[in-house]
């Protein structure tokens, strides 16, 4: 069957109603990925049953029809109230994966020339739609698609610049996506932009892309507490701006405060008297850069992302001895083999070259069903077992745990089950081979003394710095700390998708737990991620607040039960 | 003929050397304006015989081959050491116009992903091969191109900020071209943005610009003094960096010091007695904006762009009275009519709409020869003056004294002659028509007094604020001024065609003088002009000053000789 029958099959089922038909045309474990434009959620059906089940609830209002093949994969598609972008995988008479998403709103499309027609400045209000408690990358991206979308949106960010978040992180960070993966919305870097984005450059653009895209940011401004009133249907944000108390009225409130945004420090023995020595003890956040450490001994407790660059930074800037204590076994994967492998066919300069631009890049990764990613990523990583072998040995032999995973699906999976627990090589694996950062493996923490740090192997390590690049704690976090515990274990676990595996307990659930979808507190969304899921998901997130703004009927197919509070 | 058998026949020709079958191609009196890819510089031919003896000159030298048509008009053509974008214009058997352009040499095109490789940040150097004085959008455009080329440029701006340029100028000041005629090089305004940027949106995005495209841009830096050393073919940079001095060796100087550098400021009798007695006599580029001349008397002297902004600010904020004095005729156009006659057809969201690309857009105003610019344009006027009648009246019986340029060819044409004398309807005309802008034709000021103005009409005007719009000197003035009296002389006047007509003295050049383009002083350059021509013209400066940072030939055909000194 070609793509043209079956979306005409596809299409007339849906048409005439016969639901039955319509499930029929998927394999019997198929999966129908919609994004907003049947379900009002970000939703995959896994399997005929599902697919029936979903149909029955939304189809009579949904109306779908004008399925039109744009390519042998991608379609076009109308709803009653909108107009989507589609992509089908067929194998043989059925399809094995089927994903529909909201485009735009017909009616009430982005405005794009006649935004032009005034200066347009962004008027302060003290009643704006939605609130945005976060302005980093996603609650900008966020911003800007509800400012083009006529939404009143205010934007608030405890730091006193846009982009302060990256700015205050450690001198030597960059980006580990490269430079395709991460423009903004609407304004993408320029041609000339490195592929690794130094943070501070990050920093810059956001402050620039608030200004440029001119959005109601409000600098300076931490938010304090924000209660949903069930009679007025809206929240009362009480903030502090530059420490002067001031009260925002939102009908709805998005949490963008970052995945990275409550750091874990676990209690250490001995820290006061580490300390009362001269001993610098922190969380890798608050680490700002190896320079003023020449000559000292560093231990660095961790084995991800923050780790590896730290202990990279101190050994460059010429600490007299840097070692890492790696508590359980992470992903290292080599740059430039992911680079070519998992995100060269999408987001490359070959990948813009023969025509992938961003949103198409965007959709195709959303178009895999996260039940099916593992089985897509598992070759990759074996190709990269394989190629990179010497890096591999090399980090046996220096005694480094490293994994591809519980289940061999590598990097990409195990940011969506926990957003932590991996390295992407850019020199400090190598600098472990070589003994230039030396290792501690399967060894935790007992108590820091006088100078120095006591392992759980019994070693001692002469320490002027200890710091713990142990990760940060989840984004329900914030919503017990600025709502309350009462709304957090309502709303349960943020992230994850339920894989069972470490930091993901089950049930499986399919999507991301409550990102950018309703979740079981009215008028309540969470956002953010890395830049692309910032990039690309805020469009559905702007969708779903554009309908709610105008007044149209946005039922709700499938709330997921609360399995898990944090 | 078809445009692709003129181009078989004219390539063959000049393959073969015939510069008369070449030359024969055109009509007698037909056009073939250069520029950088024949000539090494900007020129226009005008008739056979200057065809003719440019090829003589050239040919051996350029090899021109492969001309390829894209379109009716469009084609592209090689040389020895460039690829061009060409454009042409048959009627019958011959041209009418030919337009060539050198758009990338050879093995030195622009560099795009291999500059993603690094971070890339400008390493400040004593000696850069260019040095820009002044980085409004003129110096900044050039800087962004020769980093994309590879060639060490430094910006000298004696602001504090990128954008200050604009930031300074009264509050009301709005570009009065629209967005799609007004992007930089590389990175466009984002879609949203308004169709007249005000000025300090403007200033925040030059600031953006040059951060994001990384240029070696220092803000707070004077240039007080430049000496060509004519043994070692370079200059002698003398500078104050925050009233510190500091020397730089460029090769290269480039003057974008803008043609509204030199505020012009007539004597005035009576100026000290007008001033003690309280009131404020000063240029327009100090006017600051009308807010602090609420209930007072002004009289705005001059009747272009900045009297017309000024006086309609001055009003709007609730003066008193507001008085223009004319002294002499300003063409007056409403913005609707330029924007849908002059400007539509390349510079809208139509012609974008239509694919008209903003190179293609720029190109082909680069297509026209400036002496058949006047009939082209003037059918554009007649249509004007037919569509607004009633403001035209309205401005009569006004007393208004208005006019479409000496031979009815508007405000493109006079933009290219003098750069002066016009303005684009937004309001003053009509506050003038109704008097609450009031006029004083035909008259100048006589002299000052204690709250008071005397015109030359024998009239007496109560005045708290006395402002000057009238005008700058010449470019010429900072070549005097920062170089020599006597460098200032053998370059002679910057700007203007030979038109003959007020304040462009003949004889006919057929290009802008010195702008651009090699002067008679030996490494220096002239850039500068509205935001398209910075854009458009920064492209050939950006390859003549390549071409020589990588010692290739560029034998300059025709240096125009000096007719006036500015």
């Amino acid at each position: 069957m070609t793509p043209r029958d079956w979306l005409q099959k596809f299409g007339s089922a849906l048409e005439r109603g016969d639901i039955n038909a319509a499930a029929g045309l998927f394999e019997p474990e198929g999966f129908w990925r919609d994004l907003v434009s049947f379900t009002w959620n970000l939703k995959t059906c896994e399997g005929r049953a599902e697919v029936k089940a979903m149909l029955a609830a939304t189809l009579a209002e949904v109306k779908p029809r004008n399925f039109i093949p744009k390519s042998a994969e991608w379609f076009t598609f109308e709803t009653a109230l909108g107009r989507g972008i589609g992509h089908l995988r067929l194998r043989g008479k059925h399809a094995w994966t089927l994903l529909t998403t909201l485009q735009e709103l017909k009616g009430f499309e982005e405005r794009r020339e006649e935004m032009r027609s005034s200066s347009n400045e962004p008027s302060p209000s003290q009643a704006p739609y939605v609130l945005i408690v976060g302005g980093g990358q996603g609650g900008i991206a966020l911003a800007a698609r509800l400012k083009r979308l006529g939404v009143p949106a205010v934007v608030v960010e405890k730091n006193e610049r846009a982009g302060d978040s990256w700015r205050k992180r450690y001198a030597s960070l960059c980006l580990h996506d490269p430079v395709w993966y991460d423009h903004m919305p609407y304004l993408p870097f320029p041609e000339h932009w490195p592929v690794f984005t130094p943070k501070d450059r990050m920093g810059d653009w956001l402050e620039m892309y608030v200004k440029v895209m001119q959005l109601d940011y409000r600098s300076g401004t931490e938010c304090v507490r924000a209660i949903f009133s069930e009679e007025e249907k809206a929240w009362e944000v009480h903030l502090l701006k530059n420490g002067e108390p001031l009260t925002l009225r939102p009908k709805h409130l998005v949490l963008a405060t970052g995945m990275s945004g409550f750091p874990y420090l676990p209690p250490v023995k001995g820290a006061a008297s580490f300390q009362q020595a001269g001993g610098l003890l922190l969380h890798s956040s608050k680490f700002e850069g190896g320079a003023a450490w020449k000559g000292k001994h560093a231990v660095v407790v961790g084995s991800g992302t923050s780790a590896h660059d730290i202990c990279q930074d101190l050994h460059t800037q010429g600490a007299a001895e840097v070692t890492m204590v790696q508590r359980a076994p992470s992903i290292v994967v080599r740059s430039e083999s992911l680079m070519e492998l998992a995100w060269g066919p999408l987001y490359s300069e070959q990948a813009v070259a023969r025509g992938v631009s961003t949103p198409i890049a965007d959709l195709t990764v959303a178009s895999v069903p996260f039940k099916v990613l593992p089985e897509l990523q598992r070759p990759i990583y074996a190709e990269i077992r394989k190629r990179d072998h010497e890096l591999y040995a090399g980090l046996e032999k220096a005694g480094f745990q490293y994994t591809f995973g519980e289940d061999g699906s590598g990097i990409h999976a195990l940011y969506l089950r926990r957003g932590a627990g991996y390295y992407i090589e850019t020199g400090a694996s190598q600098m472990i081979i070589d003994g230039r950062i030396k290792l501690k493996a399967g060894a935790i923490v007992e108590e820091a003394g006088e100078k120095s740090v006591k392992l759980s192997d019994g070693s001692e390590l002469p320490a002027d710095l200890l710091v713990f690049a142990t990760g940060y704690g989840s984004m329900n976090q914030w919503a017990r700390e600025l709502i309350s515990a009462e709304v957090a274990d309502k709303v349960g676990k943020v992230w994850g998708l339920g894989s069972d595996t470490k930091a993901d307990p089950g049930p499986w659930v399919g999507e991301l737990r409550n990102m950018w979808k309703p979740t079981a507190q009215e008028n309540l969304w969470f956002h953010g991620g890395n830049l692309m899921q910032s990039r690309h998901y805020s469009l559905y997130l702007a969708l779903q607040l554009k309908a709610r703004f105008e007044g149209l009927a946005t039922p709700v197919y499938y709330v997921e039960p609360v399995h898990h509070l944090s």
